[in-house]
């Protein structure tokens, strides 16, 4: 219960804000939240109370379904709110009237995302799908080092942590042909996401070093797969089906600012990299990652091993004049890092089925089970000095009657 | 201009509405519009002289800046008013207090687009793709036969007719290696898009005999290509930033309704469409498009080749339980028919740069330059018994300064 934490614990070291959500009260009354030393706060409330007017806000802004408004105002804006926040939460007693009761009161996605694009910026990622799949040709495509490759995913399958998933039916090669069935290889895999804030000019590509006015902060992204489904339709337009049934997000969006500290430097990057996309280091963040399949610690991914900054995303993916809009989000794709234990996916943990998962109860996955439950949790830092990045979890249910079965 | 129909010569026979659009008067105030018998009805104003009231619709919903919550309200309302329309047009004088004049109001983007999928459902242009960029390969993808495949695109750049299109940059091979620049291979695609009405619910696949209920229209859709930045990318996610620059979409909607009558047989489908996809002839429509190039006609495409119909798109698109969202646009892709005089791209008509097509003025065009002016229309019927799908057109402009050159 947040409530139990004394917001007087906080004098000490002022706590910067460690996210914004969205919670809704009785499932109707929308509110913004932010979450700073151990304390959840509604800012709804914060705001009738008058101790946000320093900034002349509109007074619904904190009553939205979603961030975007807020993210729109741009980074100025969210600055200051940052510091103002931070200013209050060292005056004792600042927040009692205005906590938030997170056992009660459920979390909502909390943006209302515009364009999805997942990429594929791990290298580790890139070369073992390209071992399992293509077997006998170069791991990494072609492109990989010149540009970080991506593609859209379906905006409207972006759910909140928690939602559960169904397990999707499609069209997979069986040793009697195609066959519209359930799969049976439903995956996972553990993703970060950018939380794009405000908009770029259209036909103005946004720089390396622009890019980080525009986004707002980073979510935990569970994009689930369907390998079979997958395998018998990405050729050549790219992953569909086999992907948009489902993508889960955390709830929290981390600021940027709150782990700007916590930046280290990213893989070396070579020639290949064209002068629009460099970008100096350090370029990665040190956020660790850990992965259970029903309660069982299965991986440890490391988002130091992504190849490509959120920065180099933004400025990619502009570079054809395409403007960036509020709400766009931009993950990174699975993230792996060079041992077993640091991969992101069950199709790189089981190495394409072959070699499943041990879990604690002894039982194993090649891939996942009506039942299972995922979680990828995340945080910078260590107890003296860190930022937690909350959780992404998602329970599989059987596919739905009539869809295939 | 408009007015200068006389609604009376409608009375012969009631007209159906053959577009619904958005309409801006001063930049500022939308308007819900309404195409029949020649006429273009300010809906907005026709709603407040009471003319409407018999439906019992908000009455702020003709004045929204997009059609989506009108198409909301599901089938049965827009059949409603449909027939009231029809009604009003055959009464001499209804409309006369309510034109719109669109030699001075400009027509805006009349959906807001909430997921953007590109299919591949001709088969003449996906056979033509896979001879000129993999020759030695099947021409037809493995699973092309099995389900329509397809991807997502960016909706955030899919813009009304007459936006203009301004060059993209990006990655591109060249005779020194990789470089960022202008694309060199600059294309159109000529395509029809379906505009979702209503949402359907999530795991719940949309059967091919519910799909029809989902589908509010259709529009004309261009979606440029830069050939170039999409050779260097799409292994193996697919189509990205060679297309997301910019999708252009004409600014009437076609109800379905209004067209029903044009369903021809389309191609014949085998054993390998599986049960849930099978759909009854007559699936296509006998739509006629004319693509030209700077006022000469260089294509005329036929939509009753598109191999797959409306409503397969849809259940393919629902069939692993992702739902409809209100304003998702279904495009087919690029329309071929079996000759060279019905292919609807440049990358088939100048066969990869091979074959530069004729202009009228005697230039050729491998490639699109800038300057030039692309414009499809599109048609139902003959004199006697026609409808208009309208225009959707865009003119070249050079890049922008620091994109690449």
């Amino acid at each position: 219960v947040v409530s139990e934490v004394d917001s007087a614990t906080s004098v000490a070291s002022p706590p910067h804000v460690e996210g914004y959500g969205i919670g809704f009260v009785d499932d109707v009354q929308p509110r913004m939240l932010a979450k700073l030393g151990g304390l959840v706060v509604d800012l709804d409330r914060l705001e009738r109370t008058g101790r946000l007017s320093a900034l002349d806000l509109p007074e619904d802004l904190f009553r939205q379904t979603t961030l975007n408004r807020f993210m729109s105002f741009g980074h100025h804006v969210w600055r200051e709110f940052d510091e103002l926040l931070t200013e209050l939460s060292i005056i004792k007693g600042s927040f009692d009237d205005s906590l938030f009761d997170l056992d009660t009161d459920p979390l909502y996605r909390p943006v209302g995302v515009a364009d999805f694009c997942d990429f594929y910026a791990s290298e580790h990622h890139a070369a073992n799908m390209g071992r399992i799949l293509r077997p006998g040709s170069d791991a990494l495509p072609a492109a990989w080092r010149h540009v970080p490759l991506g593609y859209h995913g379906r905006n409207g399958t972006v759910v909140v942590s928690g939602t559960p998933v169904r397990r999707p039916a499609g069209m997979v090669a069986t040793p009697d042909g195609p066959k519209y069935e359930p799969t049976n290889r439903l995956d996972l895999e553990v993703e970060l996401g950018y939380v794009v804030a405000t908009q770029s000019r259209r036909g103005r590509p946004v720089s390396v070093d622009e890019a980080s006015e525009h986004i707002f902060g980073v979510v935990l992204v569970n994009d689930w797969s369907a390998r079979d489904i997958q395998a018998f339709e990405y050729q050549p337009l790219g992953p569909f089906l086999g992907k948009s049934f489902q993508t889960s997000i955390s709830p929290w969006v981390v600021p940027l600012s709150a782990i700007e500290k916590f930046r280290v430097d990213g893989p070396a990057q070579g020639p290949e990299v064209p002068d629009h996309l460099r970008a100096p280091q350090p370029r990665a963040f040190d956020i660790h990652l850990e992965l259970s399949i029903n309660s069982t610690v299965v991986s440890r991914p490391e988002a130091r091993y992504l190849h490509w900054s959120p920065e180099q995303l933004v400025a990619h993916l502009t570079s054809n004049g395409a403007p960036l809009a509020t709400g766009d989000l931009l993950a990174t794709g699975t993230i792996s890092g060079p041992e077993r234990d640091s991969w992101g996916s069950l199709m790189e943990l089981g190495w394409g089925g072959e070699r499943p998962v041990q879990l604690d109860d002894g039982s194993t996955r090649a891939w996942l089970e009506d039942g299972d439950t995922v979680s990828i949790r995340a945080w910078c830092g260590d107890d003296g000095d860190s930022v937690d990045l909350g959780t992404v979890t998602g329970n599989i249910r059987p596919s739905s009657p009539g869809a295939g079965n």
